[in-house]
């Protein structure tokens, strides 16, 4: 290794502590910190964040940069060394396009937006969050012109949790999703057998819901000498290192799924980030590559290896045993039918696995609308029900439940969306090359095991980390650009069976 | 405010941030990280401790003290902005008395030392741990010089726990603690009435243990709303603010006073920095002003309050009630009796309220000898066990239950031991001066209520934080300067009445 790679190297590790330690803080905050903490711990934050943020948009970060670019020619396009290099270089850019000025302003309008729109969805009180909203579209429209674009407005804000990918492409994905999913959401109405799962609504007492999460998320693969399980509000994954990746989750006393598939969900990003390569530790490159292949990893726990019938045929009697008064009466069956129950809702975080996508959909054209200024924010409201009528096939009585539930609009986030059904989609491709390259997954998977799964998402997966944009890393492992049909192949076939349609 | 003390507080603001960010990594490390995760961790720990120190130790900075302190003539002494200039001149002048070779060489020996001792205490192997104590003393030995003193050798060391005290200082009262002490034990061994304490050491479930601790540590006044009660192998209190002050404690399964006695002394320390003046936040101010003063605070909790009888007439009634099969039978006066059984013993950790000040007064007098090359290494189990006799009156039969006990000496931390017995001296002036000053402490007391007295901790040492040194502290708070007698008068007037003597 050259001595300017070293120096750069030295350079990217103390940025990445700072980044680190901000996490833990995070972590803390989130888990154990009385809430009278919360303004030291915010500025705790603000300063390390602002340290870490000046060090790496430094004119010296540059030169580092390039100097350890210059002695790098031969270097493979898949080395560690010049997947360093490309993705700095591309971090590098666009933090130096948002000046300091906007910055703080995005940081000033979203800490207003917050707490005006907790107010406005306790009181269904759209017109008290509007202003507020009106401010983040702006924030998003000038965010897209510093960053810049060549076809569509939305890309560069996309292109930030997905990068590489363009608006079109997921338009014209999500679309055909659309196209298939809304005859079977439909069929699933009109002549579907009737799925109860009033079995999963029942109390389940939090200590022993607790022992099941551990036991689970043992079961799927996560490695829990490597990780914490912690309790929060608002679930999340987070990692230190490879060798300290955590996940939370949060318990309801008479609900069995939040706390059971919370875990699952968590516990599969958090195996990403365990199965990065320990070449990659302290640096960027230690994490995984964006939000669609990350989401991709905890929708594949949760939903395809978590709610099939052969893991629940293995893992079924355990959570008997732990809760024989709720479900002893109650056969694998039942339960299986109960948590892939299809039920057209308004809120998207507690829809299932197939209606899911259309909130996703819904969200993904309402940003551009407003964001291309075809769709005033005042409008949102009509909007939003609307789509909703014609997606899901419901619509929500109050703004609350419609266009006021979700946290992501308190901030310029446009484009997040989009990767939520995005990894919805790269998982059943993924899965399906896994199963096709190696039958034993299939078969581990009717007994309930994992290992071998796992071991072809280390392998083709978690171990680049962020080496490789998503679609290089989606054709490299499956061997074609992601397309919506595994997907649809695998929804209708899994609710075409459970509905007997 | 001058616009150069806002200079100056704005970068305070920002290594006090890192600082405890630190602490938060730390407490983190300790209570819920993997153990997998520690070499991350450390990274993320010595990156921010390196930043910090190169702040702090800068030329920059130290223009940026002066430049305030320019423009503070008129400030009285007692007044924050003088304070804190008092405080950043010394730690300044004193951070830059190390070289960084010489830190460098601190965290190398004492890396080689800590894993040898615990071997050494392990395998009862003194010769084992010999060199690498023998390199530690060198490094306090060169401590001293670098830091400089007048009169002796022990003193710059000392100084660092507690700014301002000499050794002779320390020597007298501890003198004079001695000979009052010894008599007394020996009375208690000699004529005292038998003492059971077989009560304490029965089965107590870990979760009712856990409820009680949360009962108890409120009922002495920890607030809950600013702090957090952890679990962990070495308890200890740590703040991130004074609306964020943490504790910990461990969980014996057949012994109830670890957690019982380690959450009130944490609790006690924790509130020392729950109380300090809000105007001090995020300044180096806002903290214990010595480690013997913060000693103080967490001795009055958790003996002067939480080992009387009053305290435990209110309180043991919930106590039996977590545990009616353990206590229903034991009356409120033998359980008194048994948490203040007198026993002589080897272990400094579990000694009693009495005998704990010799193992500690053992250790300053050792110290001294090994520093000034009146005690060879290799001599220090003979020395040690000599002390031991004529002190606490028995003799170790290992090493490992001798000289190998503390991790303390694989660090140049010299001068920290005597802090202890320090704070049990100080906790007893201040407590018969409170009471003295305010009778409605001495009632509530009877009552186990702790409000007044709380009150007064908080009025006349809490809010100061390091606004002054021990003996300013102490001088302020009791009208005179530390003595041994209120702390005699204290265990004598208590152990007579317990022993019958």
């Amino acid at each position: 290794m050259s001595e300017n790679f070293q120096k750069l190297l030295n350079k990217v590790y103390e940025i990445h502590d700072i980044n680190k330690a901000l996490g833990v803080l995070s972590w803390d905050k989130e888990t154990n910190m009385p809430k009278a903490g919360t303004k030291a711990r915010i500025q705790q934050m603000t300063t390390l964040r602002r340290l870490s943020h000046s060090m790496f948009t430094s004119d010296k970060m540059g030169e580092l940069i390039e100097n350890a670019a210059s002695k790098l020619h031969d270097a493979p396009y898949e080395s560690n060394e010049a997947s360093l290099i490309r993705l700095l270089r591309r971090n590098y850019k666009e933090a130096r396009l948002l000046p300091a000025e906007f910055v703080q302003r995005i940081s000033e309008i979203s800490g207003k937006a917050h707490p005006a729109w907790v107010e406005a969805r306790e009181n269904n009180d759209f017109a008290h969050f509007k202003p507020h909203l009106e401010e983040v579209v702006k924030l998003v429209q000038e965010m897209a012109e510093l960053y810049g674009y060549e076809d569509e407005k939305y890309d560069p804000l996309l292109d930030q949790f997905e990068h590489g990918m363009k608006t079109a492409e997921v338009r014209a994905i999500f679309d055909a999703t659309k196209a298939a999913l809304i005859p079977l959401r439909q069929a699933i109405a009109e002549r579907g057998a009737a799925v109860d799962d009033s079995l999963v609504h029942q109390p389940f007492p939090i200590g022993q819901q607790k022992k099941f999460a551990h036991y689970i998320a043992d079961a799927v693969g996560y490695d829990f000498a490597r990780g914490h399980l912690g309790t929060v509000v608002h679930p999340f994954a987070t990692s230190f290192s490879r060798n300290d990746a955590r996940i939370t989750t949060r318990w309801y006393p008479d609900f069995l799924n939040p706390s059971l598939f919370g875990t699952l969900h968590e516990s599969g990003h958090a195996m990403y980030e365990q199965g990065t390569h320990p070449d990659l530790a302290r640096t960027p490159l230690a994490r995984g590559t964006s939000s669609g292949i990350h989401e991709s990893q905890s929708r594949l726990i949760e939903n395809v290896v978590g709610r099939s019938l052969g893991f629940w045929q293995a893992h079924y009697p355990k959570l008997q045993s732990l809760f024989p008064e709720q479900l002893g009466n109650h056969d694998v069956t039942a339960f299986y039918r109960a948590i892939n129950k299809v039920q057209p809702s308004f809120i998207r975080v507690e829809a299932d696995e197939l209606t899911y996508n259309f909130h996703i959909i819904l969200r993904f054209e309402l940003e551009q609308a407003m964001l291309n200024g075809d769709l005033r924010v005042t409008d949102l409201p009509t909007a939003w029900n609307d789509k909703m009528d014609e997606l899901v096939g419901v619509v929500p009585p109050t703004d609350s439940q419609g266009c006021l539930q979700d946290v992501h609009w308190t901030r310029p986030g446009f484009g997040y969306f989009p990767t939520y059904a995005l990894g919805n989609l790269y998982a059943a491709q993924f899965y399906e090359t896994a199963v096709s390259q190696n039958p034993t997954i299939a078969e581990e998977m009717a007994q309930g095991k994992t290992q071998a799964l796992v071991n072809w998402l280390r392998e083709n997966i978690h171990q680049h980390g962020r080496k490789f944009t998503p679609s290089e890393l989606v054709q490299k492992a499956t061997g074609r650009p992601l397309t919506h049909e595994p997907f649809i192949r695998y929804v209708t076939q899994k609710f075409s069976q459970i509905y007997e349609l």
